[in-house]
C-alpha cells in the first residue's frame, strides 16, 4: 500500500510527500461531468455504487496518495430536520433556516449508522475497490460551518444571522453547535468504523470569527466531535482564514491541521505548534496559471516545509471547476520527484 | 469643528477618540430605506441632492466624527466601459466581464471631473451643508477590488477569473490595473479639491491573496493610486482578512491603516507598524447582539488601543442591514464617553 499519507499523518519519515487534493473529485474532471450529466449532486452522494465511482476517478487519473470519499458537507442536516437542496448556479439553499431557540429545539437527532447509511456502504465498497493500494480519508463538515449553512439558508459573505444568534441567544447557538457535535462526530466515528482510514474535519468558514468568538462558540464543541469522532484513525482538521486561529484550531483537535495559501506553510506550522502535522497549502487558484508559475509556486511550499515529517501536499481549499486536469497531475508528479527522501 | 477625526488621522493627540462607521448610510436606518423606496441605488449616487441627504441622516442621528460621501465603489467602471447593475438580491452584475487582454484593451481612459461630476457636486453641496462642523470622508475602490467586479462579474467566493488573469496573462492585469489605479488615483484626487477632507481606498478583498502575489500585481498599482490622488488630505487604507499583509499595506501608502476584527486592534496595529494611524475594528455582526456583549467587545477594541494617539474607532467592515440603530448610537455615545482624555 501507499502508506506515506498515513505515515505523514503520524508524523512518520516517509520515501515521498504524500499529496492529494480538496475536491480531486469534481466539475474540473470531463470523467466527473460525464457521470453529472446523469445524476444529481445528491443522487451521487445517495447512491454507494456512484459515489465509489466519482471517488476512484481522481485516484486512476492523477496517481494520488489518497482517496477522498466523494460526499457533500451539508447529507447530515436533512436527517436532522433541515431539508436543502441545490439551486442552479446559487450553491445549496435550505428550505427553513434556522434562526431561533424553537427551530432548534425542534431539530431530531438521529443515528447516522441508519440514516447516512448510504455513505458508509460507499466507503465499505471503496476499500475493497482500493485493494488497500490507496488510503481512504472519510470526511464532515464541523459544528460552526454546518450551523452556518443552516442558519444562513445557505452560502454567506457576512455571517450575520449565525453571529446574530451566537450573540442574542447564545443558549440556542450552544444546543445546535451540540447537536452538530454529537451527530457529525457519531458519524465520523461510523466512517471509521466502516474503513475510513482517516477523517477530515471541514471548519471552512470560521475564519470570519474572532479568536475570543472562537473559544466561546466554536472550541468545546470541536473539543466534542474530536472526543466522539477519534481515536480510531488519524483526523485532520482544516479551515480556510484561519492564520489567527491556528492555533486554537490545534487546541480543539487532530493530528493534522490544515493550512490555507494566505500565510507561508512555515509561518502556518509555527502557528499551529510543533508536534501536530501539517496539510497544504497551494493557492488553488495557481492550478489556473500557466506550468511554470504553477510549480514554483508548489517548489515555494516545499521549500517551506523543509523536508520535515509529517507534511502533507494539498491545496489550501478545494480544486476550482476552471482547473486543467493536466495541471493537478503535473503537481502530483513534481511533488513525488521533488521529494524523494 | 469637531477635528478629532482629522487630528487622529495625523496621528496628533484628541479630546476624545473619534468614531465613524463604514456605511454608517444605509438600510439599518429607517431614513435611508425611506428614500430608498423612492429611488434605486445608482440614482442615489448619481443625483447630488440625494448623495447629500443620505450622506448626512447618520451625522445627524448618530453624532459620529466624519461624514462619508454616500457613494458606490463601482461607480468609475460605467465610464471605463464596463456597464453594470444590481440584481435584487444579488449585488452588482457585471454585464460582460472583463476577461482577457482585448476586453482591457477596450476599455476607455475618462476625467473623473467629467464623468463622476455628481459626486463631487454632492462634496462640494456637502462641505456647504456640514458647516465645517464635521469633517468630510470621501472614498474609492482600490484597483485590486474594482478589478475584481470587473473580472469575475461581480460577487465572488474564490476570485478564480480574477486570480486566472493575473496569472495566464500578468500583462493584461498589470494593463487593467494600472489603468484603474490612475483613473481611481485622479477621482480621488478630483474628491480632495472638490473639498473632501480625507479619502478611503477600499481594497475590501484584497485579503483573499497572499503576501508574494500582493507585492507582484497589487502593491505597485497602490504606489501609483496613491502618488495620484495624494498630499493633500489625509489617506485611509482599508481591508478585510488582511491580517498577513499589514505590513505590506502599509508600504503601499495610507495615513491610517484599516483592520479588521479577525486580529486584535493591538497586534494590527504592530503589524502595520508604528508611525501610522489605525482604524478599526469591532465586528459588524457585534452591533446584531445584545448590549452588554456588544459594549464589552468595544471595551476590548479600547484597551487594546490603550490610548494611543492616531486610533480612529470603526468597524471591521460595513453596518449590516440588521443592526439596530440604537445599537450604533450607543456605541458612539460610549466610545466619547469612555475615552475622554
Amino acid at each position: 500500500m501507499k502508506d506515506r499519507f498515513l505515515r505523514a499523518c503520524r508524523r512518520e519519515p516517509v520515501d515521498r510527500t504524500p499529496v492529494w487534493f480538496m475536491r480531486q473529485a469534481g466539475r474540473y474532471m470531463p470523467e466527473y461531468r460525464a457521470v453529472r450529466e446523469r445524476h444529481d449532486l445528491l443522487e451521487i452522494c445517495r447512491t454507494p455504487e456512484l459515489a465509489v465511482e466519482v471517488t476512484l476517478q481522481p485516484v486512476r487519473a492523477l496517481g494520488v496518495d489518497a482517496a477522498i470519499l466523494f460526499s457533500d458537507l451539508l447529507l447530515p442536516l436533512a436527517p436532522l430536520g433541515v431539508p436543502f437542496h441545490f439551486a442552479a448556479g446559487e450553491g445549496p439553499v435550505v428550505d427553513a433556516p434556522v434562526r431561533d431557540a424553537a427551530a432548534v429545539g425542534r431539530l431530531r437527532r438521529f443515528d447516522p449508522r441508519e440514516e447516512l447509511r448510504p455513505t458508509l456502504e460507499a466507503i465499505r465498497m471503496l476499500r475493497k475497490e482500493l485493494e488497500g493500494e490507496t488510503p481512504l480519508i472519510g470526511f464532515a463538515g464541523a459544528p460552526f460551518t454546518l450551523a452556518s449553512y443552516a442558519v444562513e439558508g445557505g452560502r454567506s459573505t457576512h455571517f450575520a444571522a449565525t453571529k446574530g444568534l451566537m450573540y442574542s441567544d447564545p443558549r440556542a447557538w450552544h444546543a445546535l453547535a451540540d447537536l452538530l457535535a454529537e451527530v457529525v462526530g457519531d458519524y465520523l466515528r461510523a466512517q471509521a468504523e466502516a474503513g475510513a482510514q482517516a477523517l477530515q474535519v471541514f471548519d471552512s468558514w470560521v475564519g470570519v470569527l474572532d479568536a475570543d468568538d472562537y473559544c466561546e462558540f466554536v472550541l468545546p464543541h470541536l473539543r466534542t466531535l474530536f472526543a466522539r469522532a477519534g481515536g480510531l484513525v488519524p483526523m485532520i482538521h482544516f479551515g480556510t482564514g484561519t492564520a489567527h486561529l491556528l492555533s486554537l484550531q490545534r487546541v480543539a483537535g487532530g493530528d493534522v491541521i490544515g493550512v490555507d495559501w494566505r500565510v507561508g506553510l512555515d509561518e502556518g506550522w509555527r502557528a499551529a505548534g510543533e508536534g501536530v502535522a501539517v496539510q497544504g497549502n497551494l493557492d488553488p487558484a495557481a492550478l489556473l496559471g500557466p506550468r511554470q508559475r504553477l510549480l514554483a509556486r508548489v517548489d515555494d511550499v516545499l521549500v517551506r516545509a523543509g523536508g520535515r515529517a509529517g507534511h502533507i501536499f494539498n491545496l489550501g481549499h478545494g480544486i476550482l471547476p476552471a482547473t486543467p486536469v493536466e495541471n493537478v497531475k503535473a503537481v502530483v508528479d513534481h511533488v513525488h520527484a521533488h521529494t524523494e527522501r
